[in-house]
Order: C-alpha cells, then structure tokens, then sequence
C-alpha cells in the first residue's frame, strides 16, 4: 500500500527492492514520526487548516500511538511502505477523514527529515551522556593510578617515563575535544525542517516557528531548499562527529592491546573479561578491545561512504539519501556499546607496580639526568655530554623519582580542570530545553 | 646538519627520504615558529632558565627573522634538516651561545606541535573570513533574484516551482551550518602544546600557562600525552570542517553545471569566465565550477586520508605524522581558492527571465492548483482528484502568480535571520583576543 | 557454550559484545564450512590421523548436514559461538568422539579462513555470471539502437552527435574490463588456506596439497604466515573488484537518470518501473536507478572500509578481523540485485526517436561540416573559419547523415569484438574445473 | 596561449585558476606525448589525410623533442597551456603549416587520454619491475634465516613458534599476489584510446587498429564512449593495485616497528639505517620504516580519493577529471621509493639469534606438547588436558626442537613454488612486446 499512489502498480520486482530494507529501519524513529504529526496536528489548528476538535482528537489518538511504540508493540505492516504510511494508516483507521487531513500542507519529505533529525538529536544526546561515565572513570583511574609509572614511547622505541595518570587522563581529555565536535554537529542537526515539503515550500500559510517551538528544535531550518539539503549533510555531520569519538576509542584499544601483550605485560584483566586459548594459560586475549577497535575504525569510515553516496547530487531530493540510514542507525548503537564495554574493561583494569623498576628501562631516566645539571646551571649540550659520557663508560646512575611539576605533566594532572573544560561543554549542548518542548508536547 | 646528531652519519638515501618535501613543507610555517620561539623565551626568562638580557636578545633577533620571513627572505638551507633547525642556527649564528639555550625545556615534538596549531590555526581564520565576503554575495543574489523563478526537481525530474531567491539563499545558510563546524574545529586547534616536550612533559619548572596566554590560545592543552595526541588530530579534525565547506560548493557546482547545460539553460555567464570551443559556438564550458567540483570533492576525501595514515598508531609520537602537511596544507589555499573563484562565477551570473512561462513546466504548478482547493475547503483527496482530471481531459488551468508567505519559502527568505546567525557564529570565533595577543607579542 | 573454553566463563555482557552478529552472518558459509571439514577429514585419513572408517563416519554425516542446509534447516543454537562449533556439535552428537577427533590439526582461525575463501570464491562466480545476461543485453540494445542519434556532452555542454548504439555498447565493453579485476581478485582468494592452523603452521605431517586438489583450489596459498594475512586481503581485494562493477552501475544510473529528466527527455520506462508522484502526471521517477547508483556508492565506499579497519595491524590474527564480513557479505547480493534490477530496466527502455531533429542541437553536427571540407582537402584552420562565419551570417548549413566509419565510432561498435574479449575474460575464470572439484567432493 | 582559443580571452584569475598546476604534471607525460604523435602522424599519411613526406618530416622533428626530453630539456613555455600545446607549437615552430596539420582527426581529448594510459603503462612496469629485486631479497632473507625462531603472536598475545624464514617469505609471497592485482590493472590500462577524439569518435577514416599497434598497446579501447570513461577508471584500477603493494609494505613496516622495539627486541639496524636521539643511546628509531607505512597508507587512501572525485559525474568528459594526476603521479614514485627503501633496511636487517630460548616464551611449545600426544595416539582433548595440569603443577618441559614439515610451514617454506608463481606473474605482463614496439616507433 503507498499512499500517493493513484492506479499504477509497479511491479513487485520493483517493490521489493525500493521498499529495501526501510520497515526495519524506518521503525527506529517511530516515536519520532509521532512527534512531527503531533506538532504539526496542533499548528495547523492554530492558522484553520483543523479545527481544533480535530487537533485534539489527532494529538489523543498519536499519543495512544506514541505510548504503544514505548512498549514495542508498533510494527509496519507487511504491505505498509514506510513508518509515515503506518502512522497515517493508524490515524485513518481510528479517526477516519480527520486522520487523512493531517497531511495536508506536508511532504512526504520534509516528514522524513523531521524524523530524522529528531532521531539524531535523541542519538547524540546519549552519546553525550554515555560519554560521561566513561571519562568519569578515566578521571579516576588517572587519579588513583597517577603515581605508577609507564614507559613513554616515541617511535615505538623507549624514551621517557610516562605514568598511567597521564595514560588515562590523556583519554579523558581526548574526550572533552570530540565532545566540542559533537555538540557542533548538534548545533547542526538540532534545526526544525519541517514547513519544507518537498523541497521548495508551499502556499499553505504554516507557522515553521511555531513547529520549531513544540518540537524543541534550538532554531529553524529557514530556507526550504537548504532545508532539504540537510538531508546526507546531517548524517555526514554527525558521522564526524562519532569518528572522532570513534577515533579516542580505537588508539585506546590499540594501547590496551599492545600493554596486554607479554612483552610489555603493563595491565592484566580479570579472566572473565578476556578470552583464554585452549591449551596456552599465559592466553589472555583481548577481544573486547580488538572489537572496539575494529567497530571504531569502521566507524571512522562511515563519513567517507555518506560522502560518497551523495557526491555530485544536484540539489532537490534524489532516493539515493534513503540508503544513508542502513549504516548510520548501527552505529549508534554499536558507538554506546563501544563505550559501556571500554568503561567495563578499565573499572577491572589490574595495572603492574613498579614497571620501571626493571633495569631494561634505565635510560628512560637519562633526559631527566640531563635536565637536573641544565637546573644547576651547566649548560644545555655540557650536560648532555656528560651524561652522554657517563652512559658510555658505565657511570651513568639515575634516580627514579621524577620531579614534574608544570601543568599536564606527571605530578600536575590537571584532572579538575579537564573536568571543568568537559562540564562547559555538556552545558552548551542545552539538553533540557529539548528535552522539556519534548514533555511538555506528550504531556 | 641535524642538531641532534652525534656522531653517526646516516645513509645519504635514508637522509633524503626521511627529510622528504619537509624543508618545502616547512618554510610555510616558518612565523609560527618564530612566535613559538618568542613565547618560549619569554617564559624561559620568567622562570629563571634565561636571563632577561638573554631573552631580550633572542626576542629582538626572532622579530627580525619574523619581518624576513614576511618579506619572503627566509629560506630552508640545503643542508639544514627542517624550519626548526634553521631558526635556531640563525640564532646561534647571531648571538652565539644564547642562541643555543632557547632548547632548554622543550622537544623537536612540542615545536611541531605548536608550529603546526598556530599555522592552522591562522588558516582556519583565513577561511572564515573568505567565506564571508561569499556569504554576502549569495545573499544579495538570494535578494536582487528573489522574483525569478526555476524549476524545483525532486528525482531529477520536474516538481513544483523553485526560485533563484531560494537557490542562492540556500547556500548561503549552507555555510553558516559549515562555519558552526569550522569554529569547533578551531576551538579544537586552538589550544596550546607548548611545554608537552617529547609527549612526556620534563621536571623543568615551566610555565604552560604563561606561553597559553602570550600565544593567544584560548586554553592549555593540559595532558601532556594528549597534547601529543593533538597532532593527527587536529589535522583531522579542520579537514573535516572543510570538507562541509568543500561539500557545499561541490554541489553548488553541480547544480551551476546543470544549470548551463542547454537543456536547462537557466544561466549563463560571461565569455570571459568560461571556455569556448574551437568551433561550437553554443560552447560555454563551465571549467571554473567542474575544477571547484573536483578540488572540492577531493577535499572532502583528505579527512579519510588522515585517518588512513594514524589509524592504529598507538599513543606517543611517530614519524608517520610528518606527512600529514603534504596534502593538508596546499588544501587550505585551494579552498580559499575555490572560495574566492565561486565568488567570481557567482558575482557576473545572468540569469533567465521568465523560464517558467515555457508551456513545458505547466505541471509544476499543478500542486499549487490543489493546495488553492485545500484552502477553499475542499478535502485534499478530492481536490488532488479534481486537478488530476483536468490534466487528464485537458481543461487544466494554472496560475504562475505564487503565494508563498511562510518561512524561508519563495516569498519569504528570511534574509535577515540567517545573516543573524552567521553574525553570531563569527563572533563565537573571537578571532581578536587571539590576533591581539599575537599584535602584543611582536610590538 | 564455547568449544575451546575450560571453566572459566567470560560475562555475559563480554560474551554478547565478542559473538555479536557472527551467528547471523556464519550461517551463510555453512555449506563452506561443511566442504572444508570434508576435505580436512579425507586427508586426515590419508596421513593416518583419522582411520578410514572415521573419515567415511565423518563425510556420510557431513554429507547429510551440507543437504540440510541445502534445504534452509541448518541453524546454529542460541548458545552456540560460531558455525564452526555448531558443525562439531552436531558431528559429536552423531558420530562421538570421532566427531571430536576431526579438529585435530587445523584451528578456527584456518577453519574461518578457508571458509571465507570459499564463500567468496562462489561469490565471485555468481557475481561474474550475473553480469553476462546484463552484458548480452547491453550488447543487444546498443545493436538495436545503433541507428537511434543522442546529444554527446563534454563539459555537460552539448558538443557532437552520439548515438544510443554507444552509449548502451559502452557499458558493456566496461563490464569486460571491470570482469578483468573480477578475475584477478579471483585468482588471489582462490587459494587454499587450510592448515595453517594459528597462522603459523603445525608439528602434524599434513598434507595441505591434497586439501587443495579436494577443494578445487587452484593452489595453495603457501607460506602460512600470509595465508593468515589472507584473512583482510581477500575481503580488500574482492571488495576492490566490486567497485569497478559497482561504478559502471553507478554511471550508467546517472545518465539514466539524467536522460530522463525532462530537460533531456531522451528515454522514458513503462509506468510500473518508475514511481508516479501524488499528482504530478509527468513524473516518472527513476527510483530503481536512483537506489541502483546509491546502492553501488556505498559499494565503492567498502574497500576504504576494510582498509580502514585492518590498517596498521601488525601481522597474526586480530579478532578485528570477524566484523569485515557485516558489510561485505550483503554487498555480494546487494550487487546482484543490482545488476539485474539493471537488467530489468534496460529491458524495458523506450528510447525517443530523432531527438536530433530539434533544432537546438544543430550545432552539435558543426564539427562534422569542418571534418567535411578537411576530407575536400581544405586545411583545418580554414575550414574551421569557414564554418566559423557560416554560423555567424546565418548561413551554417548541416546534414544529420553520420559517416562515422573508424573501429568503435557509431558506424562501426565492434559488438563481435567486445563479446570476443569478454568471452576470453570469462575462459579464464576456469570455474568448471572448480566446481568439478566440488561435485566429485559431494558425490 | 590557447591553440583552440578564436578571439575571446579568458580573465587572467580564471587562466590561472584552470591552468592550475597542469604544467608541472603534463611535464612528466612529454615523452608519451611525442609517442601518440608520432603514431598519429603515420597512420594519417597511411590514410592519405597527410603525405608521406609530411608524416616523415613530422615523426623526425618529433624524434627530436623526444631525444630533447631525454636530456631534461624539454619545458613547458609560460604562456603555453600544457604539453600538447607545446609539442604542436615546437612543430609549427620549425615545420609552419605542416605541425598544424597534425591535429586532424583527434581532439585534446584523446590525446591526454593516450598520453595517460602511456604513462600510466611506463609507470606499472617500473613497478613491477622495483619489486622484483624486493621480493627477491626476501626469498633470499627467508632462506637465510629460515632457523631463527621467533614467537609468533595471535591477538597480540605470545601463541606459537614462528620463523624469520616464515616471516621474510610470507611478505614475498604477499607480492606475488599484489602484482597479480596489478597485471589486471595493466591490461586495463594497455588498451588504446587515440581516436576517439571528443569521446564520439568522427567522420575522419582513421585506422586504430594501426595506431594501436604502432604504439605496443595490447589491444583497443573499441567504443568511443567507453574509451572516454577510461579517464578516471585508469587510474582508479591502478591506484587500487598500487595499494595492494602499499597494504604488503604498511605491514612489513609496522612489524619492522614492532620488532624494533626494545620490549620485543628481535631486530636491529646499523645505525646509519636508523635515527637516534640527542641522549638516549638505546634509541634506534625506525624513521625509515615509519614513512614507508605513511606513504603507503597514504597511497591506500588514493582509490579512494579518486572516486570521490568522479562519482556521479555522468558519461561525457569533465574538466574534473584534470585533478587526478596531482596525487596519482608522485605516487608512483613514492612507492617505488617506498620498495627500494624497504629494500635497503631488509637488506642490512640484523636478526637477533635464540629469541625463544628465553625462558618467557616457554608456553609457545605448548601446542607442541599436545600434538605430538596426539601423534602418539592420545585424542587431542586428552592431551590437551595433560599439558595442561603440567603446565599448572610446575611440571611442564618442552622441547624447542620444531619438526614441522607441512607445506608452508617452518621446516618446508616453498620458497622455490613461489618465485615460480611470481615468475608466472611477470610472464603475463609481456612487457617485451610493447616495449619493442616503441623501440621500433622510435628507432
């Protein structure tokens, strides 16, 4: 059944594979599709184009609908193209000719966008907030573990002591940056394109400010033609967005990875957390992070495919943006549970004491030799040479109590600050003005 | 001359592969390293590891570099591995050992990293505001065209009647949207690694805040391993924001080059800014946008580039991040380029009068025709009934009068508003805290 | 219920994040799975690790397993890992403890990675043979209409005559050369991989050449270090080669879509291939080429995808590997799909009579005038000029009789030649002998 | 100076901004330039559209730049717009209207076209040619350390024992494969495309059969349009086996890294190989090997990046298409620089003797342990068990003696099998008789 159709059939060759996989998809932003025809219902009763009998009587039965998609007991019928036919076929078939009024002053388009950018919003916001516990916990463990010290790499080769307080807390702030991107991407996304209709606006004299208000859009998507272009910009956006969270997750997982590995033998992990191998007790496997890893990264990828799915369109809808969502919605998900899984290997991380202890590490200590006789005054290559010396004949002796007191460095974490810097930016996002137009709308 | 080296040589073939196009590479970033220097010595002096005489004369010697470099005399020489090595042998050159204890307290990777942000720092700047001035043109186009109708497509194929009004106000609200992500990237890049040394930080007792302020950033990279971690990230994270940027005028090319194909003919340009061909008169080749569309698209692929050469490096720097400027940086001028060419293109368009009064767009009026009905009161499943018939028996009417009142349709483009946000976007910039810092630095 | 596990039991959250979709997406190289075993457990009895007995034990019953999932009852259980075990499980349910034995000397990971190259393999074929109809049709159409005129654009602009007859034989001479890298990336999965147990080979005298004959492989993929780097490359390769076929698609769509929009108006479908529009008579969207293009940029996205995920891992299996199979193995049927929802439309194209008739497209036979007088004996330039000037006083004059004569112009397709190099591209694919291999293994 | 230009000038920023970089590029395609001419100058005296003393006097002016372009001295003027411009006005230069008449029946179209696909085919057998001696050294380094163990690694985490033999010999059979990839790309590119002019082909009654020849191209590009699209798929194909060969060196460099390192220490370099730091004397940094991996990453993102600037383009030449030699032509050279880079580390590598004798990698011998229980007749799950309390009571001993004998595995690296295939590989390429034909062109 398509609604816009008039005596053609296409054939069911065609059905089936421009149909695709939307039912599946399209069920996701459900309640979202409620809440466009909520807000829409009511504005068109404000300029006449309902009565406001019929508005009410809209507004009751898409709250009935809104109730059942809660409990998962909305589905798109078999023969039902989309969640917009479901919605409409529901309304029809409970209130009769009021239910078809609704789509007046409307497109099929612009009903897709609203959904649509109400389903990334709600999207981003969780990840906004699913970020929080995790750079929580990195903050912690950056704290209790800031006096252990690690190897610092450069080239991969050993350099100079580094410690898991800036290990973790590093992570933390990489954070508090891919939350900046993120809340832009918001920014972005958080536009009411509603009013647009197909792209090119109507005659119907429709209040857009007024749907940019009950749906608890920050601003309207003002131009029509732009409006319509946000469609595959919105998706590419906050695919960014997610890639550089993505991008924090994955080199995490890659560190994880290569300090579980026994030649480094830095952290170990409870056995439950790990995969063993059938016979090799020393097998701890890290397959958690090797997955995070792996799903990131493809993550990252994501943004190159929207890009290339919608290079070179002209402007004005084409069907190829209906394929956008099959990879996008996943990821969402999979970002979340990317995010609670790295959370639940760090709150069980066992990390090694005393790691430079070992005598394979004593030259980490050499810059920090070179850098105390620079303090007493001895110039810069002097001291280096002398150390230099003392390497080669055998006299080198080092002292492995660091004194790193300048701000971001081992003895200085500057945990209260990144907290503050991550607390500025959970503000901007603004969530519970959203989030109250939302309540007050199915109150 | 590597100022590191000891004694060993390295192989003249590994020489020239490891320097690679550095010194090219370099030479563009050759002022920020000269801020850099002057900040640190600055702070040096504060701290006690220079003396003030000291530090004043590496001030007065790095602002003549700077005014050198402003007059193209700064070179890389031949032999001199990178723009880092050759100010500090300018320096040792001029005033001797003093020279030489600029080095004290910082790493080859700090240089970089700060060189690295102050140059895109600055670029992200200049294309903010090339934008501007292109920004202002599209919306006195939107304005002056706003009566010119153009058919709207959805598929492809012909829908309902779309403006030059909306078509050049589209893309104007297309780059407020991008300039939202730009700013974030800025506010990414715009934070200061000084002081992180190799990515481990140092016991010196140096003072990050200080170089922050003198600098201009608007905040510390705090962590010193993430601080490390900024490099391949920024860089990411601005190709991103241009790729928005980039995407907008890609399509905005494609529709130009649709637009100028015979078949639409809906504008034209000067002689003098297209192409001719030996014969074909009727030839106007709209070489400018197909390039713009093609440096655009290929911009757009620069952020997955990045991501192909730092995916899974694990923490600490590598050199694999050397050659991450090849493409980046060449990618801002061409971006301004195509900016500034697209403003050339769009400045000297001519537009089709009347196009819509061709008998063949008659049926994109068609929906106009119903909505009228709706308005009477007409039910729109009758009203859609009614016009369709007449199309069928042929005693369909129509009017090209339109009455588009509401927001951000034909006749109401709210001009105004989305001037307002670009306005606003631009001053979340604040461009003129960092670029006073800059003045202060080098009065 | 993990079949390598002792008795510690990884969390139920680690569990669901480790097996995520692999239930789903292993079910679809079960019969793979099944042959593999078959050949393991032959060869183990030709060495004398399974008695002959064993072997007919074991080949009976995987025998009657490969016929259940012929017949879509094969599933594997809810706690069941993976399709490996699901296998075992049911040999050990049957057949003991001989079912256990047939897991000597091989491990999951060749296990999955024979697997996979033989799910790909068959892939390949089917790919390979879906796209000779849609070649034959191709070569048909451009037979057909090789008389039937159409405008050919450089620069979108409209420059000289083309014909249908090289625009339908174009895409089908690049389907021969997309079939060339089809063949290479054959060449490079079709290779045995089993017996390199982890990726480093085993103490067991195995026998991995006889594997190889029973398997139809056309060799060995020999050091069993790079087979296990197999495992990412095949997915890459494969993937590589899918978007050659997929860009011919994607191109071909486009100017589908193009060529109907009404501007163009050059072909046109039966109404039950396009979708109508609510009320707009003249719409006739090309939603199957629209989801054809869009379906095969995703496509062209997937290498990048893979690359993305498998870069800069060190060599040795990483469980980053079991996601590449979530977007590459429906990309398989997504493109079959695609090409013969091509086919169907193609099929049914109606292509419009003397579209250069019309007046607007005179200029395009100028250059056919020039070529004229050169051929007289006039030179280049002047006869240019003379043309020149004929069109500017109005003069210009033009016969719309082509005498295209040379090799691949519209007077001479060279069909018979390009169906010559496609059957030579096909020859070397050699699947008879593969699925000889196969058939005597089932026999 | 424009050849095609009649009178309308181009504003300068236009000229420059189309202009763009073509010089530098169209530099590196002169000497393939000279080739087309001279193959197009004899078949149209053959076809009498010029006389045989035109032709002769054309071909030896045209031997002329070529023996200049040899010697460096061939440069593009500033006025002049690219290479074919140049090489036509060197020869109205010195032969007046018979360098004009050159042109007849071709169009700048083709002409690039032909000198691409020269280039392109010049640079793919230097390729296959730099990796030859790689692969042979590897083979030569695989037979020399076959002996030395080394632990090989599942997850990251310590599994079984490995080889150098394996390890060396498994990256020169990853090439075998890689130019496998790359021998389709060279046979789809080795097909001619001169002829067909504006991508229409013309009424002229040219021969292309006989340039086809004249100019060693395996076959011809048939269909005018076909040949057109060409542009874009050549060098899409190529960069897509180009990172094959980048994929093989990207991870023989990160485990080049990896082995580096001192936690894993299994490899070496003489320092002039390596760079070190100005204190640290343990550092050995493998700069070289961290840039092969950058480059070739950055080639892997290439195919990638040339899609995107192609997608969706319909079929028709675009001036779009004048971008893609900017990143695809230094890439040619960087990868052959990457391999003999490679080339020279793995030639120097210094190989640690008795890593597994560390007792840490005890548990490697593990599966040993079980298999030869298994060899002795205990069923595996048996045996595994055994092992496996022994390893938990302390009791555990192993052998470090491997006798593994399976095809492929340590003790049987078919070392001779795989230069075999390579050799099989190369034979295909049959570069002999194209490049006899232009040493017959030329002589």
């Amino acid at each position: 059944m398509k609604l816009w159709q008039k005596n053609i059939t296409s054939l069911k060759e065609v059905e089936k594979f421009t149909v695709g996989r939307d039912r599946e998809f399209d069920t996701m932003m459900a309640a979202q599709d409620v809440l466009g025809n909520m807000a829409h219902a009511i504005m068109l009763s404000e300029i006449g184009l309902l009565t406001k009998p019929e508005a009410n009587e809209l507004v009751t039965e898409l709250k009935k609908i809104y109730g059942r998609i809660g409990k998962g007991e909305f589905v798109i019928g078999e023969g039902v193209e989309d969640v917009h036919s479901q919605v409409e076929f529901l309304l029809t078939e409970s209130l009769g000719d009021t239910g078809k009024k609704i789509h007046s002053a409307r497109s099929r388009n612009d009903q897709v966008l609203v959904d649509l950018k109400l389903f990334i919003r709600d999207q981003v916001q969780e990840l906004a907030e699913a970020v929080q516990p995790l750079f929580d916990l990195l903050q912690r463990q950056s704290e209790k573990y800031k006096d252990h010290l690690l190897p610092g790499y450069t080239h991969l080769q050993l350099a100079m002591p580094s410690s898991f307080g800036l290990w973790f807390g590093a992570y933390a702030e990489s954070l508090v940056d891919d939350l900046v991107t993120l809340q832009a991407a918001y920014e972005v996304v958080n536009k009411n394109p509603l009013g647009s209709a197909a792209g090119y606006g109507s005659s119907f004299p429709i209040n857009r400010t007024r749907t940019t208000e009950l749906l608890g859009f920050a601003a309207l998507s003002n131009n029509v033609v732009y409006a319509q272009m946000g469609r595959g910009k919105a998706e590419r956006v906050v695919a960014m967005a997610m890639a550089n969270i993505a991008d924090t997750l994955s080199r995490l997982s890659m560190d994880a990875c290569l300090f579980l590995n026994q030649n480094f033998g830095f952290i170990s992990f409870p056995p439950e957390l790990t995969t063993g191998s059938s016979i090799m007790p020393h097998k701890k496997n890290p397959d958690v992070f090797e997955l995070i890893r792996s799903h990131c990264n493809r993550i990252k990828a994501l943004q190159n495919e929207i890009m290339m799915m919608t290079t070179n369109l002209p402007s004005g809808y084409h069907r190829d943006l209906q394929l956008l969502k099959e990879h996008l919605f996943p990821a969402f998900a999979t970002l979340k549970d990317c995010i609670s899984m790295a959370g639940l290997m760090l709150e069980n991380i066992e990390v090694k004491q005393n790691i430079l202890a070992d005598e394979k590490y004593k030259y980490l200590f050499s810059v920090e030799e070179v850098n105390k006789l620079v303090l007493k005054g001895i110039p810069f290559r002097d001291a280096y040479k002398q150390v230099g010396l003392s390497i080669e004949d055998g006299s080198y002796s080092y002292d492995t109590h660091l004194q790193h007191t300048h701000e971001g460095s081992i003895g200085n974490l500057r945990t209260a600050e990144i907290k503050n810097a991550m607390e500025q930016v959970m503000e901007r996002f603004n969530f519970q003005d959203t989030n109250a137009a939302i309540a007050q709308l199915l109150r």
